[in-house]
């Protein structure tokens, strides 16, 4: 099967957002062994929306539209393909009720726009939508199959996962089964050079890396009938990855570095107070991102002047003036201030240059030094990160996190 | 003059990557009065490219591609291009020699491969690449203009701002002349009703609200031969537009509202610490992800528990036990002894309940409660904000820093 995805809307054409659906629903249908072979893109036109349609039609077994389903005037997608596939559109009335209960459920009043919404085209799938009023559809005609998603991706994608994905699970017998593997602290050609042979001698499942900031992705997906039976295929290779890259491999669910600490520091029962300088408090905030983690997180100190780091956390002068703000000692001395001071457990420290000034022939911009404390043993890291001021911060957050993960799991 | 974006890679088709090339060359495009009708995305295969570039033609009169245009096998967007257009490949020695420049720079040996980059079709307007060895080029033919761009946006950006941008500059006498306006603390339909008139009366320049998180954007943009006269043409509208929406518009030239506060209390010398509960470090980092914020960004304290409240910032525990953690009243207390124990002059604390959990039904999942001191002055602020952890913690970030600028402002 061969899809082409038809994106519906203005804002893509004048440049307001990304098309960020597209690659979400290439990357599922790959996985699903259905190929993709075209993107397009249109605005809210009913003339050109209809030749799009066509042209589609022509070159693909299953369109998938995203946008215009909404309320007002400008959303046409339902009505031109209706009546581009010669379908009528009817009233549904559970649909009408969905989304009566939804208003009320967000406290809101209805508009009358909002009914035109339960109309649907005649001889449809319907595809709930849990977030928002408007329902997708899909419609099955002559060999073809036209799927209709709404443009946000918040109410897109779980229409997708749970509606649209058992759809082409059940027509093509195979079910979506990948991993993915999250990999930090090495670089994407070292880890390459060292898991080139897995990669090339697979064929199902499929390993593909691909690079986030500061980190490794890699994604395993296995083709198969069934979970049990993929999960067979996938389990050797991922502990054969596992063994190639050791204590790199910091996930094989697809969780963030903040969730898998979170869920350590839980598991063991571990209370956590940070100390930052150059972050910020961007690694308390990645960890607060994190729901429940008041259970284990206790306080944090944000202490960007040298004043704040003496009077907050009671970091002498000396070790500033001697080594400077920015050193492995003063990293050291903040977290064992900040754990005395705060009775946690677990405490981690961070101290670097962000830029884009600041930096020095000795100390350039990007230099970030951590320590983290647990039960009173301290260890310490210096690092030198690439990239802009955000770069610098969010990579030093993730290095902060990672020494953190690796000492409570004595790696 | 109509255009048309056409990607080639299968990478988009897999879903590894977003097509945002598309985004960023129509939000150009728009500003340069150049409408876009279609994107399109295409994979590396010469037969479907050929008749995607066909069917452009067939319907705009600018054809932008991006990708395809590297040293290997797989690109062959040039070739298939040129081949369409009946034009030769010739050599082009001065492109030659920026390659071979290029990989002296970066210290790396030329691959053979690389020659091939340095052929461009017959009679095309070179576009240098200052940041990789790609370059593109411009087609002029039958009254159609096809535009050849790399892939990577860090290449394709430069050399679409550096040499396109200037080209259709002087096609169409215009240049592009956009301001934007930053609207926070009323919603996208209230803002619209009180502007409806102005948007409706104008055609040049054009206003276009669209609606960020938790903000909305509005785009002032003016068609004109230079920017004085466009200057000239928006300053008025902008003027009417800040009239209705009052200081709801934190800025008019596209800062974001961390550059807005940063601004302020560098401008009036101001000093500031933080103390957050719910947001867990996020006022502070986003502060903090401004350069040169350390003149004005003394500390901040992350008092996420009740006992750090207490003990780091000295909440009185009957106040929390009476009004509760999450109320004005606490907000206030944890500003007062903020800034009592920092010593700055103004000081943000936010407290609330970003959620999943934690919601009762007199405080429910939303409910955040801000208070700012400015020179012993104190205001708070109650809001209920809509959506998931992380948006709750976004926008409630955006009205701390808000109310900070507002009582900065007089306002």
């Amino acid at each position: 099967m061969i899809a082409e995805i038809l994106a519906v809307g203005t804002e893509l054409l004048m440049g307001q957002i990304a098309n960020t659906n597209a690659q979400y629903i290439s990357k599922r249908l790959n996985e699903l062994g259905i190929g993709v072979y075209y993107h397009s893109v249109v605005g809210d036109n009913p003339g050109r929306l209809k030749n799009s349609l066509n042209l589609a039609l022509s070159r693909a077994d299953v369109i998938i539209t995203t946008g215009g389903l909404g309320p007002t005037q400008d959303d046409l997608t339902k009505e031109t393909i209706a009546e581009a596939l010669g379908r009528k559109l009817v009233f549904h009335e559970e649909t009408y009720q969905g989304i009566k209960a939804f208003f009320e459920k967000i406290n809101k009043i209805m508009a009358d726009s909002n009914g035109k919404q339960a109309y649907l085209p005649e001889g449809s799938i319907i595809v709930p939508n849990p977030n928002g009023t408007a329902p997708g559809c899909i419609i099955e005609k002559d060999n073809k199959i036209v799927v209709m998603l709404p443009g946000p991706p918040k109410e897109m994608i779980p229409m997708f996962e749970q509606t649209v994905c058992l759809y082409f699970e059940s027509r093509t017998g195979q079910t979506i089964n990948s991993r993915m593997l999250k990999v930090f602290g090495i670089g994407e050609s070292e880890m390459e050079l060292r898991i080139l042979d897995i990669i090339e001698a697979q064929s199902n499942p499929t390993i593909a890396p691909y690079v986030g900031t500061g980190e490794v992705i890699i994604r395993v997906t296995a083709h198969e009938k069934d979970k049990e039976r993929a999960e067979q295929l996938m389990e050797p290779v991922i502990r054969q990855i596992r063994e190639r890259l050791g204590s790199f491999v910091y996930s094989d669910n697809g969780e963030t570095m903040e969730e898998v600490v979170v869920g350590l520091l839980k598991k063991e029962g571990i209370t956590l107070s940070v100390a930052e300088s150059c972050t910020g408090g961007l690694v308390a905030s990645t960890l607060i991102s994190v729901p429940g983690v008041s259970e284990v997180f206790d306080r944090g100190f944000i202490t960007y002047s040298n004043e704040a780091k003496i009077k907050e956390l009671g970091v002498s002068e000396e070790t500033i003036a001697r080594f400077g703000a920015v050193s492995r000692e003063t990293a050291e001395e903040m977290v064992s201030c900040l754990v005395k001071k705060t009775g946690t457990r677990a405490g981690i420290a961070v101290t670097g240059i962000a830029g884009p000034d600041g930096g020095t022939r000795e100390k350039p911009v990007g230099l970030v030094c951590l320590a983290v404390s647990l039960d009173g043993e301290i260890v310490s890291h210096e690092v030198r990160i690439a990239g802009d001021r955000d770069r610098v911060r969010h990579v030093a957050c993730l290095n902060a996190l990672n020494l953190l993960r690796k000492k409570i799991l004595g790696l």
